[in-house]
């Protein structure tokens, strides 16, 4: 069995034999390790480390000195590697000596060094450099002063007197991990560094950080092999989002920064308190001139992030995005306060998932991968989490993630907007994405007006229904058309007043264009069967549409919000009062029900609230799967306890209020009405789930009112007008 | 700076000590290679190959000998695997005196074996064992012309007197290279084997196939370590589907095939000729009973696909599935057809490629991968490809792909669909996808009604256009209320008849439930300004909307197809020649002008043909963005001519006939009209772009034969009608 092995001469074609010559011999030679030119696989994993990084300590020596940022961080990776035999125990020239014949065994030792004033400044401003290095030479009562003021707001930074010289070997061992990275001396590397870098501004040391290692390092790189290392990938998954490389290479076309962190709508740090509109982390900032398109921030809404989406992070946005940019230098900025353990972080990212995410990235570059420890706060996460990166680097195979997690369906949302944001820079995130500005100049008009057009002629055809006549100038033109009543409203004896949200569309659009087949989108509407079934039971009908969204012609956004609630309530409050002053309030009905479906159901509330109507009102019911409001006012003070006895308000099955108990029991107080858990989900399969409750229960209260109340006796609208 | 690396005193926290005992020393005991607990990467990669494979040749000794599924294969690769230095030359026990030292220096040698019968009928009905086993007890004549009656069609097979124990051997050798990868005496291994074994069916040989290798091994697997290998994902990406492993798991819950290949609507082979309706590749087989979700086909529209294909596909389905799936063991079966200079696949996919897709499956079941050969022919192409497999296997960086290639369009969409098809089976794959059932339960309706009932509100309001009366009897329900006309139609002396498609809908559905809000979502219509152009001109207008597709009631299929152009044609020439009959030969307008928009412009095309109406029409204009269509006749020599001299067809921008000179030859004949290259592209743009041009070009028309041709001089309709 041995000839395949060896050589053999059965072979009927030769045209590949030139490319099959024997270059097993063939390598670098110049390097510490002699490699075959086509097995830079082979290489070992770097290490940089420095025990006297952990000399940089708080000076503030109160009552409670401990800091998150503390020179254990890095003892305990260090003793984590070594404890799992990933690191040798013995010289450097022994590391060396095994290394040349087993590659793979333990991890090469790269040297750290200080980082020099002209490397620094690469990326700061000299005064900053200057200030750093004023620390040194400051007395500690100073130092101590300094700290405890610095340790405030968005300055979040301890200093002693070792914080230059750790500051300066920090940044010089994230140059010389990229350094051996780059030239090939290992295959990839990691840094075990600190203090950590990405906060770091231009001008100015903040959020534990003093000097920006891995910009400088990038910088570095890209002075010192200009072919070899011309295009930088940035991936920054430290939780807080690294405000300072992203304002460095903001407009830089050949490093790409992409930070994946907690956001919370700028209110994480460091989110911009003194501007709150546009916090660095913001989706939307995309980076500036050549650098467009350069900065990705994929910025959670929430913490409690965990594996599911930071893996679909990767899958959707930075794998995609990476292999079309193409770097020719991985850099992982890598804070451990994501993982699952991490206080500070508050997310549950476990060591599996950051070896997968090595892994990826990995894939990259050739392999160039040089990961280097940003924050990071649990003693015991950030070292399992570093361990399980290290490993990968190695060459492990990253162990298995556990099965089945559910995705944070507003994560979901959160990576398709950044697609959507993206999409005009990378070629792989156009599918799927509509180009708002476009589609206008192209005249077109929102669908939702064209439906309601379409509910219009049928509504007309079928009952004769006709637009209501409303002074336009004191309502929005959104809500032109949007109210339908049935004729001869006037004479009707009962009503039925529908406030409803628009019918759902669901669609299944081109994949790459967005553009949807009118045959293959669809139209759900629960409302139209409670209309027919009413007039059928000669109520007059009042339909009202809402629309979600009030048009203003400058909205470009792909994804157009969801409408700012207050402004729609005052334009709701303002056409429901309208109609109940100007018709309802003198209508002689006997029985006036009002219905609300939807985010619409708001506008049932604003008029029970603002107008004294329970005496004229026989039921309310209301199908809700969004917000849950209360009815209460308080010059009414029987106004929840009447809202209680005459309503039945259906809230889905899967809405947020039956997850919780302290929710559940909240909403089954007075003033949120006879609330009752739907055994379905949806507006439209609820409508039709409960449409045989609700007719028996207005008709239930109908004949009751009629009977005993004014006693109107069983007589049918022919015999009434006859 | 040595104390980080040989520990150190700097302590302040303790509290994760005790997890870090040193446990450098634990190692699996039993293994052939001793390896620390937690370092299963330095493992070796094995290898297995065998020269008795080649032994497996063509009997048939006819002029022309050759065959591609040739005994050089395997040599080819084992060859270039040497020349790499992936494999040693020396001995055995050399070798593993290396590897126990230096394991990612070579690969270690599994041993193949002959498979035995028992192991063989997991999998294959005992008589097909048999039937291959009597192979070797035949006279060679019989063989040959055995070889000769088998190389037709599907069966596409020869035959030998080594068959059946080169066949053995193949099998044998997936069965180790799979049990030394589950038992962890190797990190992940290749076996380069044949014959292949992916076509091989229960209880039939074919496509070079004899026995179903992959499949062997993994039931032997399954059974010989119930624990440690349950669930098995086979990754097929051999250019052909893999019918016979698709076959014999279909109703298989524990393994998951998934098949990435060339399927051209089931006339790539192996599709099932004999039943075209269901092709054993499609997309659409899922697996069957508890094997339901388990059955994954990518089945190519066409050939020529490559790593953009291959790695979108990867991104979408393949990791997201695998991930969800969780396997304990991955076997690709790899054929290397798809790979670039392969001319049977017809693909390009990349030596790098193939390392990237090995790379990603690496992340999967802890590392362990088994990668068997199946086919691919270029024996420069499978060697290279292999290469880079086992390179990546060994722990390389997967080398840089050739940066942004472009996705084709329909392989995007091809995908997209797969991920429909796949979403009532996988979680990851039902964000975005439409539960068309669902919707119907709810009773929606299509849109397309709905818009084009709010066109009809529309044009009745603005200019009192009515259905015009169509015998219904004649014509499929879809075509109601398609065609609307102005009042007095008959008495007006200029007409425009517009054919067209609906108006294109643009959306930004939700990512997750593919609900749109209305507000989000675009029409964009040109016809009407059209219309709102000609009826101030006094034309009467006849506006037909052509529905993309007619509605059938049982169509569940969320990407209900386009239209088959054949029956919409039939539709479409029973509405257009109806319409003439009835209406327009009757018709003394002086000027009749046709106007066809995008796929309607059918019906122009089958008017002219059907009808002699050249005397009647005045001008045709049509704007094309789908298909191009001829108009020309066998009754009338003179159709094309005219069409050429009385037209403008304005042929969209990014139009696939500009991109090839021959074509753009072709729609510069007569038959074709006068075509003009727009400058723009998508109907509305062009119609908007050419709107004065068109104008003026109808106008000229007009008046040209006003005044010269029936002399009606330069008369208002006012003063006509006066």
């Amino acid at each position: 069995m041995t000839s395949s092995w060896t050589g053999s001469t059965f072979i009927r074609q030769r045209r590949t034999d030139e490319d099959l010559a024997d270059d097993d011999d063939a390598v670098i030679s110049g390097g510490l390790f002699p490699t075959s030119l086509r097995r830079r696989g082979i290489l070992p994993t770097g290490c940089c480390s420095d025990p006297r990084m952990k000399l940089h300590a708080n000076a503030d020596f109160g009552p409670n000195p401990h800091h998150p940022e503390d020179p254990a961080r890095i003892e305990y990776i260090m003793r984590t590697l070594k404890a799992n035999g990933l690191v040798f125990k013995g010289s450097d020239a022994d590391l060396l000596k095994i290394l040349k014949k087993e590659p793979a065994k333990y991890m090469y030792r790269i040297p750290a060094r200080e980082a020099t004033r002209e490397e620094i400044c690469t990326v700061h401003h000299p005064q900053h450099f200057s200030w750093v290095e004023g620390l040194s030479k400051k007395p500690t009562d100073e130092l101590r002063l300094l700290s405890s003021k610095l340790d405030q707001g968005r300055d979040s930074l301890y200093v002693g007197s070792m914080t230059f010289e750790a500051s300066l070997i920090s940044a010089g061992g994230a140059i010389e991990t990229c350094k051996h990275v780059v030239n090939g001396t290992v295959k990839n590397a990691i840094a075990v560094i600190r203090p950590p870098g990405h906060h770091a501004e231009f001008n100015q040391a903040m959020g534990f950080c003093l000097f920006n290692n891995v910009p400088i390092a990038a910088k570095i790189c890209q002075t010192e092999y200009p072919e070899k290392c011309r295009k930088v990938l940035i991936l920054d998954w430290d939780v807080h989002h690294g405000n300072g490389i992203q304002n460095m290479f903001y407009d830089d076309a050949n490093i790409l920064y992409i930070s994946i962190h907690v956001y919370m709508n700028g209110a994480f740090y460091p989110g911009k308190p003194d501007n709150p509109m546009t916090p660095d982390g913001g989706i939307e900032m995309c980076g500036a001139g050549p650098g467009l398109g350069k900065n990705i921030n994929i910025g959670w809404h929430e913490q409690g992030m965990g594996d599911a989406e930071y893996m679909h992070a990767f899958q959707k946005i930075v794998m995609p995005i990476a292999y079309e940019f193409d770097p020719d230098l991985v850099i992982i900025s890598a804070g451990f306060d994501a993982a699952d353990g991490d206080e500070l972080g508050g997310c549950f990212v476990t060591p599996e998932c950051y070896a997968h995410m090595t892994h990826m990235l990995m894939s990259l570059a050739n392999g160039k991968v040089a990961v280097c420890l940003e924050g990071g706060y649990n003693l015991e996460a950030i070292s399992k989490s570093a361990l399980a990166v290290a490993q990968t680097l190695m060459g492990e195979p990253p162990p298995r993630l556990e099965p089945n997690k559910k995705l944070n369906k507003d994560a979901a949302r959160l990576i398709a907007k950044v697609q959507a944001i993206q999409a005009p820079y990378w070629e792989c995130m156009r599918p799927g994405i509509v180009d708002v500005q476009d589609l206008k100049d192209q005249g077109s008009m929102r669908l939702h007006d064209v439906i309601r057009k379409a509910q219009r002629q049928g509504l007309q055809e079928k009952h004769n229904m006709i637009p209501m006549y409303i002074h336009r100038d004191i309502l929005f033109r959104s809500f032109e058309n949007q109210v339908l009543v049935t004729p001869g409203l006037f004479s009707a004896r009962k009503l039925l007043i529908i406030v409803h949200d628009p019918p759902e569309l669901h669609a299944q659009p081109d994949p790459l264009t967005n553009r949807l087949d009118a045959h293959n989108t669809y139209m759900v509407d629960g409302v139209t069967e409670y209309i027919n079934w009413a007039i059928a039971n000669n109520f007059g009908v009042i339909d009202i549409n809402v629309p979600h969204y009030i048009t203003h012609p400058q909205d470009n956004d792909a994804f157009t919000p969801r409408p700012n609630e207050k402004a729609l309530q005052a334009q709701i409050q303002d056409l429901i009062t309208y109609i109940w002053d100007n018709h309802l309030q003198i209508h002689d009905a006997d029985n006036i029900f009002l219905m609300g479906v939807g985010n619409a159901y708001l506008g049932i509330k604003v008029l029970l609230i603002n107008r004294d109507v329970k005496s004229r009102i026989s039921g309310v019911v209301n199908f809700v799967n969004g917000n849950l409001r209360p009815v209460k006012s308080d010059v009414d003070q029987d106004l929840s306890g009447w809202y209680k006895e005459n309503s039945r308000v259906y809230v889905a099955n899967d809405h947020a209020c039956w997850a919780d108990a302290d929710y559940t029991r909240k909403v089954h107080k007075r003033r949120f009405g006879t609330v009752i858990r739907s055994d379905v989900n949806g507006l439209t399969r609820m409508m039709r789930e409960h449409f045989g409750d609700v007719q028996q229960w207005v008709m239930g209260r109908l004949s009751s009112e009629e009977d005993e109340e004014e006693g109107h006796g069983d007589t049918t609208e022919e015999e009434k007008f006859a």
